[in-house]
């Protein structure tokens, strides 16, 4: 198995903490996304949409998709599991996993500050709209889950809705968000940091980190 | 069951193709996105995220982000299935509907279109904007299944790959994109809307259509 990430993709971020949190073992490969990797011809066959990450299975598969890859390593390696049993529960997480990877990252992502940089806004109004994105975005992912108990989003054990927020939280103190009015995401961020499949899946951590 | 749509959401489009393949009926709450109703304070509770769609069970439970309730769905009313059965296989479907609920449809609603009026983007480069985002995710979207047979996207059956294809091309035709550059997604898009869980779940013929 291999995985093709960047230590800085909060994607590939996500798919780090699901192998760690599962115990599957995957070689690296690292795609420079400021430098352009990620266009290059050999990785756009594996992945056209020239993003990270993409999982190589032994079989010759290749998979694509943060939460796409989650789910297929959920369903093939359930322990720990990474959703709960119950089919409302289930949807919750998701919910929330998806409020972050369909609605937070890809309004902020580098493709999209790009876009915004090519069109002549200056740098400020850049990092403005990825702020505005993450605090709107992050503000609601607070109330999703005001009525559930901790330490994690959903419970006494992480899911997919964490391995979404710990990178997610990341990028918002890159863009200067005020984190500290969103305790409840911070004290997962501690929960999920204090577990080993967390920690060494941080970006200062990767073999290609700067 | 509640379901709180648009007619012209996309998202609450791909819903609605679900709950007619699945043949779960559901009450109806509409919400007109370009007069802001999804901000009202009602909504809010329901859907802290202000968007659409959001399922509302007959127990009480609130259901949101589009392809987290289509997999409840999956999970509640097995039949017909919108996943396959093989783990690679429901990988490759889900990371389809994520290339477009993730990369395309967030970077040209009309949420990221009006920051981008906001700030001072004349018209032309606001449509602009949202014909590339979709010319360059459908392009990949197409290269992702050249290797399915058809009809569908994946197949002889629709699954969750399809119902986020059919909303995202009329959102296409919407911005002016040249559609006939993807023959295959124009053919399985004739092949969805030949079935009447695809063509009742169009926009024109919902009950709020303007």
């Amino acid at each position: 198995m291999r995985l093709h990430g960047y230590f800085r993709s909060t994607a590939a971020w996500r798919v780090r903490i699901a192998l760690n949190l599962k115990g599957v073992e995957a070689e690296r490969s690292f795609h420079h996304l400021r430098k352009g990797e990620q266009r290059a011809p050999d990785y756009l066959r594996l992945n056209p949409q020239g993003l990270l990450p993409t999982l190589e299975l032994d079989n010759g598969a290749v998979l694509t998709q943060s939460l796409a890859i989650c789910e297929w390593l959920e369903e093939t390696h359930p322990e720990p599991a990474l959703l709960p049993r119950d089919a409302v529960a289930r949807a919750h997480v998701r919910a929330f996993a998806q409020a972050i990877a369909c609605d937070i990252h890809p309004v902020q992502n580098l493709k999209v500050l790009a876009r915004l940089r090519a069109l002549g806004q200056p740098e400020e109004v850049v990092t403005g709209w990825a702020r505005d994105v993450i605090n709107e975005g992050l503000a609601a992912c607070a109330t999703l889950i005001e009525k559930q108990s901790g330490p994690f989003c959903f419970g006494a054990a992480p899911t997919l809705a964490d391995l979404c927020l710990v990178p997610q939280l990341s990028n918002a103190r890159r863009f200067g968000c005020d984190v500290s009015v969103w305790p409840r995401l911070l004290a997962v961020e501690s929960a999920c940091l204090a577990l080993p499949a967390f920690a060494d899946a941080q970006p200062e951590r990767q073999p290609d980190a700067e």
